[in-house]
């Protein structure tokens, strides 16, 4: 970076930021007005470019903090969930690079260990940090890497402290007794704001309960001489001093074995480093504790920090939307999966006594939102806490109830083995809604939802859907909870729907039943194209390009991976030239991989070459969804491509590949 | 059950128990005499047919005080795990069938909901039970079950509730302010001894610091005459009574909403009765802390729980073996897998400064032990946590390690989400060791390991490996810390290997190679059967019957489902009449899948018809291993059958079917 001012910046000392380590040269005053420059730089940068936007202004302090008090790179830095990352971004080295974040190709909204020396460790998903950060300490002081003198720092949320694994890692790391420093980022609220009983006690002294019985009792003894003015004084003054050592977080974080610093103001950057000093120097595992607001420094997401979480480019300052993120107008843009998923619930919920809702700290994500205001008794937030979640339903359905967790694809993950040890191995009435399902886009590989196909198809009694579009999600729903007696789940994609009509009624759709939407007119000459969900439309595109090109198809929406139309698609193989599976998921035991199952166990495989659309073998990266569809050969054009290519090497006999759209461009 | 009393019964009222209501006609006296004859029973019981032992003599009077005191089946009892539900087993109607229990079409030994209208909730993983109870619960008191009397009561072991969903749960349903009961069944030890602040926090009371600094700050008063003696004793006093408000397990029940009764005699009926009785009256979430003894009642297994943990059957009183299980001479049965296992540790250890061994509370279980006491510093118990036992392994492989996660395949799946997220999407170098992986026997459908090769197939930077016997598991375990820079999982069965000799030197295996033990003479003649790590020696032992009837087969023991060794397979598919996959697994994403795909993406399908050999779409019941392997088609009659079958259609040029063994014989 260039060390030449700029005249007129209103970023002086921030423009001369390269690393951490021009930080550490700062004075105390100096740091107070980094922050307020990089406040200021954020706002304009996420003004331009969208993202997550709340977390990191209630973090400014805190990181200028830490990258003040600790060597990093030598030193780690975790950040949990990560999407507080953007200042430590900015002051290492990816200011320039802001422009671009999230933008395929740019830098991730994430920390990523790929992107940065000072990404010590990746996240996207919550309650990871205190887990990774024990392993990196005790790395540390092992024989083979040595560098004992390495100090590891965690960063964790109150509302990623819910998930059940931090609490794992603090039972286990408190035994190690490394010097392990926790920092609680502590904003009263993870994405929405904290349920739980953590939440409350993160909020309460013990004194409060103590003192209060306590008090009485001595006042009394006072009142009858018992005991002198002067006594009750002291005790008075000894209550001070010891209410940090009663209050409950102490309490909690000294019985997992971690000193306990605070609770500490996370807007000071004096108190935040003289805490973090007073870390550095203990010999076990250490807890920060900082308070902090969500949306610090900019008024409109202090006020509503559940909406700016992450937003999309806004105009600052613009007058008429006083600071609120770009509209959709209604009439242009269809309403997402989402609203249409919560106001089905709503629908539901009014039609059969036996729904519920149940979300793992998303209410709006979800849109549970809507359930939760007006049938707030049919609505359970659970925390960030995806496998109690599931059981909690199985415990719901086991008396005869019809939950529906609304869990996003890749955070139901973390619900895995409760799917099968208490949902489908009982074969209980739970309703999966899996938002986000396939590539979500911006956020990237933690976030993209394509394994649940492959993670739910393998266990026995469930029925896995996936709707064409948002009227079908809802019939989908209304079908799950009115027909199905185990267990269900629906995969829907992020974003608009395709403007669907919404019939007065939902329909119910027959299990298993697959649908065709096109009918070659020659099968034998014909391309079949079996589509599943969010792929179906751009399948239906290809047919009319295809036609165009002189290639007739029938377009099949699969609707079902678990259980397959067995008839229809043994029918259908039998007769077309050529068989094309898409989906928006990876290829490994995926939807194709079920069609491929079925073909080799019908002995069709004979007669028929499966051609499979979706997701490689890799990662896939952040970028729009558009984009990434494109590059991963799962939109119209790509169906086009493949199937032409297929049909005309079908006509020199050649073998056929199933490698994914963008390796043939190469 | 008939009422005539045998003459000389040495369980008189026991006889008479034909249900919990009868254990309610019974005065306290009784119930006193009832656990002592339950003991013996028991005894008697395990005596002839093994099982989970120490864990139900633990529980004898909890189980009969908790159906003395509430209305079951009425009343909801949730076992968490479930290996201590035999007296539960016992007191409702099941103590007959006890001879049959974890025998194919005997009783489970964990409680299930098709079992028993008593066994209100299906078990086997740990820390479940919370989280089905406050569902419960929770619809009972919804309008559409409106059973607002019903009492729900979830039984957890301090191990148990390491787990973090038993703290998610915790978290969420305290804010319920429903009726829940949760009974803490403390006996110090879940199946190893715990590890982790939570089990220092049950045995301690604060008092011990609060009064130390207090006592001596009163003394030196009443000492100068400030406080006057009595006041002093009056304070002793407060302190008693306040003692458990303060206690540690207090504070942090307290703190979630919970209302703390405790801590109880575990053993003493009167004392269960009435801290049950007082939480019958509470009308909020309540948590029962009982202490118990693991194995009360019994002295060798009070002395070594954890051997007692579950045992074969073993001869009462035996003099010779002074109470241990039978044990098999060594010269007679080869080691264990996991034998193996933790000796390769060792032997790799040594060799490797990098390697380090993590358990989740399995130590005995995993073979870790060995590792534990010859190099404790290579070892970690991180307690019953396997999602931060992945990610404390993925932080250190971020600083250089080479972690090995030594956890069962059915446990694993716990950690999913962590597989994915913090090891495959970093490629970090984590070793997954998967005991119990295939069909693992009486322990059933919660314990069988058969989903791993899809659930870890799918993710993007696996090589995932099976040996073929335990010299190969201790080749591939040297083969992954020296040739992986990647995550590693080998998964390998339950009990003893076959014996294999043990070279010197471990043996490095190139990867993604696989290995023809067999070369048919013929091939276009004969069948190819690719078989992966425990089906390859049924496998060849199944062509040696197959050439005897004229079919001569090559044997490939495939190594590695990924990546394949896609040019031996190639090759070998291209020039066998027939081709054959086996594996313990179930057929929806496995491996045969996984040659499926293969033979699909390289255009193989149409020359050549595969049939896969694994687990059907249904949860496999419980029963040793050798029925189960016979009944779902995997050993090497069924391996013999299934091709002469296929060879024989062949010739008439049917389709062939990939049905699982059983349903050709029905």
């Amino acid at each position: 970076m260039n060390s030449v001012e700029e005249p007129q910046s209103d970023t002086p000392l921030l423009d001369k930021i390269s690393s951490p380590a021009d930080v550490r040269q700062l004075n105390r005053s100096q740091l107070a007005h980094l922050c307020d420059e990089l406040r200021r730089d954020l706002i304009k940068s996420i003004n331009q470019v969208g993202g997550h936007f709340a977390s990191s202004l209630g973090v400014v302090e805190l990181t200028v903090a830490l990258h003040a008090v600790f060597d990093t790179p030598h030193d780690r830095l975790v950040w949990d969930v990560g999407h507080q990352a953007y200042i430590h971004k900015i002051l290492t080295g990816r200011r320039q690079q802001f422009i671009r974040v999230r933008s395929l190709g740019g830098i991730s909204g994430f920390p990523r260990r790929s992107e940065s020396i000072y990404d010590a460790f990746g996240a996207g998903h919550a309650g990871t940090s205190i887990s990774a950060a024990a392993g990196m300490i005790e790395a540390s002081h092992h024989d083979y890497a040595a560098r004992a003198d390495r100090r590891v720092v965690a960063v964790i949320g109150d509302g990623a402290m819910t998930a059940g694994m931090a609490f794992e890692a603090l039972n286990h790391s408190g035994q190690l007794k490394r010097q392990l420093i926790v920092v609680l980022n502590d904003n009263g609220m993870s994405i929405a704001p904290n349920v739980g009983a953590l939440s409350w006690a993160f909020s309460r002294t013990l004194t409060g309960r103590f003192s209060t019985s306590a008090r009485r009792h001595f006042k009394s003894l006072v009142r009858r001489g018992f005991i002198p003015q002067t006594f009750y004084r002291t005790l008075d003054r000894v209550e001070d001093v010891t209410q940090g050592f009663f209050s409950l977080p102490a309490m909690l974080f000294e019985s997992f074995g971690y000193r306990y610093i605070g609770p500490i103001d996370g807007h000071n950057i004096e108190q935040l480093i003289q805490a973090l000093e007073r870390a550095k120097e203990q010999d076990g595992p250490v807890l920060v504790h900082a308070q902090t607001l969500k949306g610090k420094g900019f008024s409109p997401a202090e006020a509503d920090p559940v909406k700016y979480h992450a937003v999309g480019p806004f105009a600052l300052l613009r007058k008429r939307m006083f600071g609120l993120p770009h509209k959709n107008k209604v009439h242009e843009i269809p309403p997402t999966y989402t609203e249409i998923f919560g106001r089905t619930m709503v629908e539901l919920c009014h039609k059969d006594k036996r729904v519920v809702g149940i979300t793992a700290a998303m209410p709006d994500g979800t849109g549970l939102d809507v359930l939760a205001r007006e049938m707030p008794d049919r609505f359970f937030d659970v925390a960030i806490a995806e496998q109690h979640a599931v059981t909690f339903a199985a415990g719901l359905a086991a008396e005869g109830m019809r939950p529906v967790c609304a869990i996003y694809s890749s955070f139901l993950q973390r619900a895995f083995d409760q799917i099968m040890h208490d949902v489908c191995l009982q074969s209980l009435p739970v309703i999966f809604a899996m938002d986000r399902a396939g590539l979500v886009g911006e956020d990237g590989p933690t976030h993209h939802g394509v394994f649940d196909l492959a993670y739910l198809r393998m266990f026995p009694n469930m029925t896995l859907m996936a709707p064409k579009d948002e009227a079908e999600l809802r019939d989908m729903l209304h079908t799950a909870a009115s027909r199905c007696n185990g267990p269900v789940a629906i995969r829907y994609p992020r974003g608009a729907g395709i403007g669907a009509a919404m019939p007065p009624k939902p329909r119910l759709i027959e299990i298993g039943r697959a649908e065709v939407l096109k009918q070659a007119i020659m099968p034998a000459d014909s391309a079949l194209i079996i589509a599943l969900g969010q792929t179906v439309h751009p399948a239906l595109d290809a047919a009319k390009e295809l036609i165009r090109r002189g290639i007739d198809c029938t377009v099949v929406n699969a609707r079902f991976v678990k259980p397959l139309d067995e008839q229809l698609l043994h029918e259908l193989i039998t007769h077309h030239a050529l068989v094309v599976t898409v989906e928006d998921h990876v290829l490994q035991g995926g939807f194709g991989s079920a069609v491929l199952e079925f073909m080799a166990d019908a002995g069709l495989s004979a007669q028929q070459t499966l051609i499979r659309l979706g997701i490689g073998d890799s990662f896939v990266e952040h970028g729009s969804q558009r984009e990434l569809r494109h590059k991963h050969g799962i939109d119209k054009d790509a169906i086009v491509v493949r199937v032409t290519a297929a049909m005309m090497k079908r006509q020199v006999r050649k073998p056929q590949s199933s490698l994914p759209f963008s390796a043939l461009r190469h």
